[in-house]
């Protein structure tokens, strides 16, 4: 009878479980229990033995926590947004403020307690953080502390006449990146196993610090982009009222940003708000794998996909990179003719001209990336690689994420349809506007399902010709190896399916007519390499004409003229953020089945 | 080797799945893979195995489905809640009643052919569809049809001039809820085993369908209600303008709703209102529940839940009830009385005395909610059941549900806290309001971790004294059965640990000590059952008062002043009917937890 005392042990770890880092021998029992229960349920990876008493619990309180917080900033932030509300931009810098500074505090603390801890971490999540994730955000960091020095910069040119808390702030937040960014280079991978619900409310507090900032950054962006599109299209009366509101964040109308130093910084930072934007997402979606990890058991077999990362460029055509690095290209073209006859010219023909201009060139990219896709979709019904069903927090959060942030851009396209149908004025650019949102609905759609198929394959074997004659031996398409191994019992241990599974059973015949495979499969391979690279390119256009600015939704009057001039701004600002975020979720996981298949 | 013919086999079943029945073979052999994988792994009940190539993509093309409907739904109906949108109320109408209809069809077509494929259903979900769950689902479809009985009254007093789709819609809909209702009471347990990707795509169009019902009916309220309290706040013009308005729905000025009997029928399907839409949400979570249980596989052990339904008032002090019932009753007053005054009255006194009222009431039940709920979360503490872990979707979907609905109560309230903070005159109804917004965050949250603790709880054993030996000889405080057997070997199989975990190792010292135990038990299981019992109630009074009329949210005025005439009303008309049905699955997740404790 050995529980009585492990009792006791487990007991006395949960009340200075905020203290101390557990003991020893508790954590022997546990990794025995864990080996034991990993060879009872191969694929199970997280033990139901593990030390936390319920799991949901703790979860349930790091929720609880984040969910009151993000509403706590969204009201603020919301409110702040606008000008008849007496909800001011510098409360909801207060509020950052405070939530970053705790959260620096608590990567300190973190970092410092798990490196003391030789235990705090007992093992790796191998497909969370991967190196082109962390790269991005490291890349978005730079771009965001330029972003926080352009803002301090501008900021301190009527320091006198501000709160201080506006020059605090992104101050504050070039130290919040800074460590963060360290943070998240060093521990995204982590599956911690002291301090679980501290952890886990840190981890939800960095998260929900992020989200906020996220949400602060949008509107800033969205409200400034109203007053400068508002700017050019409404009477001078109008234009002298925006004036005024649009220094209101100089908190009294003597303070002007005249000075040609001072426009600069302050043009500089809204250029560079959209790496901020992604800096938040890409952060908020690794705290959020690191989350899940949080008391994880992981099973060691599975450990193959590191050693994917540097083939990046071998055995490609270079079609899918040229013919996307055309797109990119011409789409740069197309974003600055655009920007510039859009904003300077008040001839309704030439933003016409430029309306349609931008139309043809989306829908075009549009129509051949849906076609890519469907390619691709096709080529997967002929691809017998198995479906990859483990265990993998990173991929179900990339399959909700590239879901849910579709949404965004669904909602915006299905109001658009739904406008111009029942609009009376068809003309040609209203024509071009539809086929526009259609077009938009079905890449998403077929890009989404492209994504997760490709997401969902097991990473090719390091010995085509081995793994080609496993298929071919057992004939089962596309079922998995767990499946394989229960069904043919002499095939080996059940133990380690996805090393080498069924490598005892071969034939001489078997190998003879499976040596003609591989080079079927590795055009095929090919194939779906050219089709992400492509799409990953198209995407990255994509993504900056929305993000540094083009707005056809407001330069074309349809859907303002029909939903009025409350609505639609509401409906476009609020879901907008998430369609922009899709594209570059979807670079990144384009990358990966790249880098896949 | 038997795997190529049944490789075949599951081939030609793929293509035809949409019209057969499947081959018996394949199930049979499907059926042994089965039972083997389930003596590999006890408790991992949805076998690797089964016949689907892979489960996510076949959801994946019914949440796709769903999603585009669900989206378009939600453009027409909100377009078409706004007077100056040129989408009207009969183009809603034309899609709901479409997508009725072929809801009708699928039901039929999946109940005939189910009944014709014996093996289409092997095994049933316990946990799915309780009996109150049913009950409560053909309560609320009654109602429903007692709604639109009057809906049909009400549109044939002028029928000559109305679209013939405006009666079509509420005889649609009594058939959609007769077939409907038929069909979950006898269909919620079934765990389908074939044509799998049409039933998803059905049980996604069923639940499409009611949920844009829902909103249908939650705008349609909303309208209405803001109509009427406009009518007495503003001028006469304003009235005039509005009765136009309102008279839209009639397509032309001339008919107008004058006969006694036409307004009785008007106002009756405007109370009846309330229960139409919680039963699209109740049938939304049971065919949600049906759809995650398409494909699955039941390990057939841990049906001891259904007997337990009948013990409701079984050893109670009927403190709970008594206590619960006086509120509910005076509740019921206190809105009969603020309705009465609010709305016929014109003066400021007689209306801030309203509000007084409705206030304290709201308090003093909240705040006695909130120290019940604390007090039952200790109880929970010294409660030595096990955890119930076991995979269960409609646990899962209740989970989600309580948390995901108070965000709508916890983001009217974050919204009222910040307009009162900031607002300035702070008389007595501000600061009453204040306690509000804070006593209904605090009794969400408090609510909800008593609700999700109990629902994990296992029901108690049949006999106690046998359950709480069991606990002490081990000497584990809530920790899984599953985890006992896995670290006592000599405890019995691995197989049926729910049923008598290790009533094979007991000693005499050991049973004579539990004797003194199931005392104890049994008034902290009283106390829980009192505790649901109270709760219960008091959450149908606070379903009754907003579901029927009451809006202190637009009664008092900080609120509208601070954010205005657009924004408030848009915040209260989306987050309340999430904050009313939230009341309602409280009730019904109360009532579980009552009868399990």
């Amino acid at each position: 009878m050995t529980e009585e005392p492990m009792r006791k042990d487990s007991e006395i770890r949960r009340s200075n479980s905020s203290m101390g880092c557990g003991s020893k021998d508790d954590k022997a029992s546990l990794a025995s229990s864990q080996t034991r229960s990993l060879s009872l349920q191969p694929h199970q990876p997280s033990a139901p033995g593990s030390k936390e008493v319920w799991k949901k619990g703790g979860r349930m309180f790091s929720i609880l926590l984040a969910v009151h917080l993000a509403l706590l900033a969204c009201t603020l932030v919301s409110s702040g947004a606008f000008e008849r509300i007496a909800v001011h931009d510098y409360d909801v810098f207060f509020l950052l403020t405070v939530m970053m500074l705790i959260v620096i505090i608590w990567i300190i603390f973190y970092l410092v307690s798990t490196s003391r801890c030789p235990d705090a971490i007992l093992c790796k999540d191998s497909h969370a953080g991967p190196i082109w994730l962390r790269g991005g955000l490291i890349l978005f960091a730079i771009f965001s502390l330029v972003m926080d020095v352009f803002k301090i910069g501008y900021y301190s040119s009527f320091y006198s006449c501000l709160s201080a808390i506006k020059i605090m702030y992104p101050i504050v937040q070039a130290i919040f990146v800074v460590v963060q960014t360290y943070f998240l280079w060093i521990s995204a991978k982590d599956c911690v196993h002291v301090h679980l619900n501290v952890t886990r409310c840190g981890l939800m507090l960095t998260l929900t610090t992020n989200l906020a900032v996220w949400m602060s950054a949008v509107t800033d962006e969205s409200v400034h982009k109203a007053h400068s599109k508002l700017k050019k299209n409404t009477t001078e009366e109008l234009f002298r009222w925006l004036l005024k509101v649009g220094m209101r964040s100089g908190s009294t109308e003597a303070c002007n940003c005249n000075s040609q130093i001072c426009q600069i910084f302050k043009n500089g930072y809204f250029w560079l708000y959209p790496f901020n934007i992604e800096y938040s997402l890409f952060a908020s979606a690794m705290v959020y794998v690191m989350w899940k990890n949080v008391g994880r058991f992981i099973d060691h077999h599975s450990h193959h996909v590191q050693h994917l990362k540097f083939k990046l460029f071998r055995r490609t055509f270079f079609v899918g990179i040229v013919l996307g690095l055309i797109i990119l290209v011409s789409g740069l073209g197309v974003l600055i003719v655009y920007e510039v006859q859009v904003n300077s010219s008040t001839e309704p023909s030439k933003k016409s001209q430029a309306l349609t201009m931008y139309y043809v060139f989306n829908i075009v990219c549009l129509g051949l990336m849906s076609l890519v896709c469907i390619g691709g979709s096709v080529i997967y019904r002929f691809d017998k690689r198995d479906m990859d069903r483990h265990k993998n927090p990173t991929r179900t959060l990339d399959v909700a994420l590239l879901m849910g942030a579709a949404l965004g851009q669904y909602a915006i396209s299905y109001y658009s349809i739904v406008a111009i149908v029942a609009s009376t004025p068809r003309d040609a650019i209203s024509a071009l506007n539809l086929t526009y949102a259609l077009l938009m609905i079905a890449q998403h759609t077929f890009q989404n399902i492209f994504i997760i198929e490709g997401l969902h394959r097991q990473p090719p074997k390091e010995d085509h010709k081995h793994s080609s004659h496993q298929k071919e031996l057992y004939g089962l398409t596309f079922v998995n190896v767990n499946a394989v191994s229960l069904r043919v019992p002499d095939s080996g241990s059940t133990l380690a399916p996805s090393t080498t599974p069924g490598s005892d059973g071969t034939h001489p015949s078997d190998l003879v007519r499976s040596l003609t495979a591989p080079k079927k499969i590795n055009w095929r391979r090919k194939f779906l390499r050219e089709i992400s690279m492509f799409l990953l390119l198209c995407n990255i256009i994509l993504w900056i004409m929305p993000a540094f600015g083009a707005r056809p939704h407001f330069d074309n009057d349809t859907e303002l003229n029909f939903y009025g001039d409350s609505m639609w701004p509401a409906i476009v600002d609020i879901c907008l953020p998430f369609g922009i975020f899709y594209r570059m979720h979807a670079v990144a996981s384009l990358l990966e089945v790249c880098i896949m298949s």
